[in-house]
């Protein structure tokens, strides 16, 4: 390819409506351009990253044995009204109305179309299991579209089913797609991690984000440092401490605190840590009209998704009000503590390995020190109560966790009978019964995926693309070629000679000043640059610089096809 | 790929609504699945042909300097407004309203929104000509979807945009498109022809059809028998004779023909042969208040569209009423002529060329024979006003007219300034100066092509696809195999060797009874099908059939390689 038969619309100036450098740098590197709210047009050097993420995400899915299929992007209401989503999808379900009035939705994920599909072409166990795939545009009316293609209202997405007969079989195509996802994201070249999510009413382990790691990450992720764990901090679990609690040393006392309410302010006038330091919590109970207190370290967060699901506290998780707190502890919210309660104590696991530890007193600025457990009062109750730390460890044994941020762009599900009952997709089963198929459903959000590669891979110059996406792996750039004869035949001729050797070179025929395409090409984020101008001719050499490292190094016209193969390789 | 691994849907039944063949033999050969009204699911073997149609488009726009692009499909009515198509656009316009009570439509084409696009991405003539193109679901809201993906709802199109500075680049540009789709109908290897087409307010020859000649087309083509020249019937031009008119030899006189008002009761009552019956037709003139008479033989059809262009007639083409008719002629609409009226007599090439014919003498039931122009009546002034006919001379001079049906597949179209003028799309010129760019657009229907080409090619055992597109290239059957190991072995054997030689090749695993496997494949319409089995085993060969010719052929194993890539080749 030359440039003067791409598009180049490269941007010196930074979009003022661009919040994450994903979104910036696709606008300045001239990969897309806003349309309306949510919507952008791929133009030629985008689209080329496009198709390159989509080219391995359906290589890998054939691979896996899985079919590909293409449904209409527009559905018709029944579907949704069968399964039920028509009425509980929010306003992010397009709703469309055909000339006939007839109620219509733009897809923002085939369900519905792909169970009637198999519910009618599927009869035998025989025919099973079965995972059907497309590549499509999908619809998502966000309330507020943003950070470009992170957040936009239509978008690539690949979308397969699975249709089963048992549970094992779907486990079995569920590991495959855990397998088949993970070759995607490492043959894309991004560090990201498959991180174990909330299943809600499902349970098991039967569900998967896939998270690129990067610091504008929605999500916070918590993954081992010596294995293959890891889970979205909200549900990662903290293990008891292995070690035993350390022996009482100091005589329980209670001490003024006047307006010491906070564990800092607290930790702060009794010049002890944090840690040392226990917050009390009261929260409604999962029996009516009773409250239940809940015990961290100071140091520590409330974990509320987890607390809500310990069976003696209400979902969802309510804190009791200033006036409850007073009536059951006596004392305001800044000054309660597990001593002396008459309701149920669930103490986290860290909070219940603290010895001599402070906490409020059930008396107005007042606290307790030296508190110990199994003496000043009972030995508590434990729970997983509180978010994981970095440094904690990993619940599978293995290591410790760390912490980093994540931008979920897949997702791995085990759906069960959701659909398949409520449409009544059913298969003969090898005794002649009819038996409601269980499903799988995984995600990819292709387009999703190449924004999160920049939100990992980027300087302070522009993108720099993992090469199995760059919109192409070389460019070729003749310096002053204008001027010089001799290096626009030396540039075409090498050219000619990495295009007939299958390497995907592009060629900067634009004649600019070299420092400016220098920075375009940074911007742009090629991984691989090849300069020729007439020092270079002169010493016969060509000048090669690396994206990503900035290295540099000079190739002589016989070494450069090696040296190219071996940097691509 | 083996049929383990790939949903056969095949039916025995012919849907009860599919009127046309294309529609009938997709939902029996598996390819397509309704899932509403004008809406179609691509199964995994159709999806193989739409995939395969895609790529030589895609090759092929690529090869022509095209520049791929993704544009979204919702785009938003401000766009429409600007260039008065939210307006004009009938109910075919699927609209739509988003959460926060914004006008959208779903795309049926994208001419507003490349032209906002290069509006602003291209400033300088410096950067033209550009022709950007994407392949991409289109949406137009038939009232009445029909004949499957022929008149679908939902289809896939390829639809190209090119920009320039003046006239002379767009045809550039023009014929380059016009090359590059002869091309592609070439490769997918369909018989078709590049019509001239109606360019309505444009003029010149600035708009060509691309039709797929198939019985069932909608359109009818005229076409030479010896050069490139082809036409919608409508728009064919008709030549005058070339030769002089034969001499009058009979004396003109009325003879009375009661009830005889059409061409066919005046031609048997008279004994005389159509042509030289002439029937003689008033219309509304130019002029208010004017009429015209327009006279073509009696076994042409006027051509309402070439009449209605003649600078005397009113367009649209407005028929006067028996009462006018009457008041301008003193006769029946059966009875007029064109002898003695007092109104411009527009006479056709071909009825202008005619001696001794019969007209109506303006008297009821009563007509003139052996009238002779010239003599009885002035020398008329001719035009062509008549729709060409099979053994017609074809007019660009080489051969004569055939016709036959065409279904439109792809539409090349000079814009001129519609758009680009509307939207106040401009460039600088090489003298600093603000001019609107000149456009062309560039469609081809890629779902349309697939539902095409089986009009074009099937028989009555299902669909022949040229080799191009077939899903398969090859289609492997082991016969009885799940009784035989050799047989499974050696097919298995034979499988991976045209694998490994990178021949298209499906395995049928399914077990199968030999007839019901070779009907299905008959009317999957797989190309070349190799059949292996215990007699062929013994025999060291292996069985071969072409789809198409039925010829059949038996192959060593040896040989088979090399026989089938000769074949495919």
């Amino acid at each position: 390819m030359r440039t003067s038969n791409l598009l180049i619309a490269t941007l010196k100036e930074t979009p003022a409506d661009a919040e994450i450098v994903s979104h910036q740098l696709m606008l300045r590197a001239g990969l897309i351009r806003r349309l309306a709210s949510g919507l952008y047009t791929w133009l030629p050097l985008g689209l080329r990253v496009l198709r390159k993420t989509e080219a391995i995400v359906r290589e890998e899915m054939n691979r896996a044995g899985a079919q590909e299929v293409l449904m209409p992007s527009v559905q018709p209401a029944e579907l949704w009204q069968e399964s039920g989503r028509w009425e509980q999808y929010g306003p992010e379900l397009l709703r469309i109305i055909d000339r006939h009035q007839r109620d219509f939705c733009y897809g923002p994920t085939h369900e519905e179309v792909i169970t009637d599909l198999v519910r009618q072409e599927i009869r035998s166990y025989k025919q099973l299991p079965i995972n059907l795939y497309q590549i499509q545009t999908k619809f998502r009316d966000e309330i507020r579209p943003r950070f470009g293609l992170m957040r936009a209202r239509e978008f690539l997405m690949k979308d397969a089913y699975s249709f089963h007969l048992d549970q094992a079989s779907l486990q079995d195509t569920y590991d495959t797609m855990y397998q088949t996802y993970s070759r995607i994201f490492e043959r894309i070249g991004l560090n990201y991690r498959a991180v174990l999510a909330d299943t809600g009413s499902i349970g098991g382990n039967a569900s998967h984000e896939f998270h690129v790691l990067a610091s504008s990450g929605e999500d916070a992720i918590a993954f081992s440092n010596q294995s293959d764990y890891a889970a979205n901090v909200e549900l990662a679990q903290t293990l008891p401490p292995a070690s035993p609690r350390a022996a009482a040393s100091e005589t329980m006392q209670s001490v003024d605190t006047p307006q010491k309410h906070t564990i800092d302010e607290l930790s702060e006038f009794l010049k002890l840590p944090a840690e040392r330091c226990l917050k009390t919590l009261l929260v409604e109970g999962a029996e009516k009209n009773t409250v239940v207190a809940l015990v961290v370290r100071g140091d520590h967060d409330l974990n509320e998704i987890k607390a809500e699901k310990h069976p003696l506290v209400a979902a969802p998780l309510t804190f009791a009000t200033p006036e409850k707190v007073r009536e059951v502890c006596g004392a305001n919210i800044g000054s309660i503590g597990p001593r002396g309660l008459d309701i149920p104590v669930i103490v986290d696991f860290a909070a219940a390995h603290v010895a001599d530890f402070v906490c409020g007193a059930n008396e107005d600025e007042k606290h307790l020190i030296g508190v110990n457990w199994g003496r000043d009062l009972p030995e508590p109750e434990t729970a997983d109560l509180r978010n994981v730390q970095a440094g904690d460890p990993s619940p599978d044994g293995n290591g410790t966790l760390e912490i980093a941020r994540g931008i979920e762009v897949g997702h791995i599900f085990q759906l069960g009978e959701k659909y398949s009952n409520k449409l009544n997709a059913v298969v003969l089963t090898e005794t002649g019964q009819s038996q409601v198929m269980t499903m799988g459903c995984y995600g990819i959000g292709v387009s999703r995926v190449v924004a999160a590669a920049i939100e990992q891979n980027h300087d302070e110059r522009g993108i720099v693309w993992p090469q199995s996406i760059a919109p192409f792996e070389v460019v070729l750039i003749p310096v002053n070629a204008h001027k010089s004869q001799r290096v626009r035949d030396k540039a075409e001729q090498v050219y000619q000679q990495l295009l007939e050797a299958g390497v995907d070179v592009l060629i900067d025929d634009r004649g600019l000043r070299p420092g400016v395409a220098f920075a375009d090409w940074d911007l742009i984020g090629v991984p691989h640059r090849l300069i020729l101008g007439e020092r270079g001719l002169d010493n016969g050499v060509i000048e090669y610089k690396h994206r990503a490292s900035g290295d540099g190094a000079e190739f002589s016209f016989d070494s450069l096809l090696d040296e190219i193969k071996q940097r691509l390789a």
